[in-house]
């Protein structure tokens, strides 16, 4: 069956939905603030609107935004695409939200009619574009129901958590929370070993077969090792990330004191100029303190240089 | 061929790992200071003798201990076997240590003519009983074919990491600080995840699916779910470990914060009595501060009382 679907957000992770959307068949809009993002999609087969003229004859709107006030401005702001949806179609809301903001979302959106589908999404750009994601999925039945065609099209794992909004996003703090430190953990290890004589290859070959491994350490060690910081996932992400987690655990009195500690090597990054970089570059901060010269790090580091010669 | 073999310390460790030596056919000495053990060890086959007395026999010594300070009383102790062990014998070590420390001990082992094999074990006692350990080995070539023998008896991956004592154990360590640190983050996110209605099985079979997994998580939550504190390895290791990881890396001028706060919580475990639980008890601390229950904790909290009211 071919549906009309929006995909708001053609970021990293929002492009590729949109193009796994669309190869599986649907009508698919892409909308991005970035009108060439959004004429990019068209010219590879997207369907040509705006979001509020469109909004109307969508049967679902995935949307694939940072955070969530602009999850908010998309859904009830001034163009608010809620008030136009028809009754019966369906907000997929993909951001990392506290669970008491997505509770929130779906009442409203159930007060319009419209189905709800708290959402987060796991996996990055690559496993976007392939369809492939792994989704924290709560939400009513026939919000499930309403959100079936678009999920078959661009995940592979659909954790089906509960029968209203919130546990989704419960579950995508979690995993945000285990994931943020232990790409930090991995720098932490890897510069500690590092002014052991341990080499960040030697250092990836041995720990990912030990038990000090972790799913994070196996995919960003080699970032560190290859010295390329192209961001796949920025070092930006976890301030917000962590900081959304942190802000749910204090409302629920909760003390995290690792994660606070993790939180704080990414904002060091980040204010120190590695905030665009990929999240490995958190190693950057252990390497400075110590006084280390991580792989390919000479060459950034004269890059750096010169863009501040420029200013 | 078949050696004559000491093992020094049938601890968890130690005991498996003399079984396996028995097994490959070699003269299995086992050593420990409680006497028990080594009698239990001779009903299954092991050879009757002393440290003492034996030692000028050995071909090889395995030393299972529990820190730096049991091994150099064991090799040069009041009784200390190094002086007695012939030319050409080597001294596997396999306790977690400082690498300076293993590099004073394969000096004073060679200044003895005996070999020395920086040799920290990896794999819990399971492992060990099977003859599959993962071995983290650094030493000369003499010393390594001297141990071939017992690492051939003993473990399943034998990473050779330099041709001197020192670089073993600081790949330890590095193993040791992020798998202490998984642990204690395994259960600050999964004491997270209570406070906001994500029950702990679920998190188990969500999140070792998603990329805030780790090899320690996946192996530890399992005991939290079941209730089941039995050590497999305790709380107490911790406190030992990465306090030996600290004061490397305090020697190093290197600021590992991460692995403090999380040195903390295994303190605070351990200080509130669970230090001869299994490590999964540091979940006890989140649990306490947070209010929660976990699975099984009422039944252990009334076997507390009762110890109390005894005392």
């Amino acid at each position: 069956m071919s549906l009309k679907i929006g995909v708001v957000g053609l970021g990293s992770m929002g492009y590729g939905i949109a193009q796994s959307v669309l190869r599986a068949g649907h009508v698919t809009y892409g909308f991005d603030v970035v009108p060439e993002q959004q004429a990019r999609f068209v010219s590879e087969g997207g369907s040509e609107g705006n979001l509020a003229d469109t909004a109307a004859m969508l049967d679902a709107v995935m949307v694939v935004v940072l955070n969530a006030a602009q999850c908010e401005h998309v859904l009830f702001g001034d163009a608010g695409i809620v008030a136009r949806m028809k009754a019966g179609s369906v907000v997929i809301a993909c951001a990392t939200v506290p669970p008491d903001f997505a509770r929130d979302m779906e009442q409203r959106c159930n007060a319009s009619g419209v189905h709800y589908l708290d959402a987060p999404i796991s996996g990055g750009a690559v496993k976007a574009a392939q369809g492939c994601l792994s989704v924290m999925a709560s939400g009513a039945p026939l919000a499930f129901e309403a959100a079936k065609p678009v999920l078959d099209a661009t995940a592979e794992t659909v954790f089906e958590l509960g029968d209203s909004a919130g546990a989704g996003s419960a579950m995508k703090a979690v995993n945000q929370m285990l994931a943020g430190v232990h790409i930090a953990m991995m720098a932490e290890a890897m510069t500690f070993g590092m002014t052991q004589g341990v080499q960040p290859q030697q250092f990836l070959e041995v720990i990912s077969k030990c038990a000090g491994s972790s799913w994070m350490l196996e995919n960003r060690a080699p970032h560190v090792i290859n010295g390329d910081y192209t961001p796949r996932s920025s070092v930006d992400i976890w301030p917000k990330d962590l900081g959304i987690v942190l802000d749910i655990a204090k409302s629920a009195n909760f003390n995290a004191p690792i994660t606070s500690v993790a939180l704080e090597q990414f904002l060091a990054a980040s204010s120190t100029g590695h905030g665009n970089e990929d999240d490995a570059a958190v190693a950057k901060v252990y390497a400075r303190q110590a006084n280390l010269t991580l792989p390919g790090e000479d060459a950034s580091d004269k890059e750096v240089a010169s863009e501040k010669e420029v200013e």
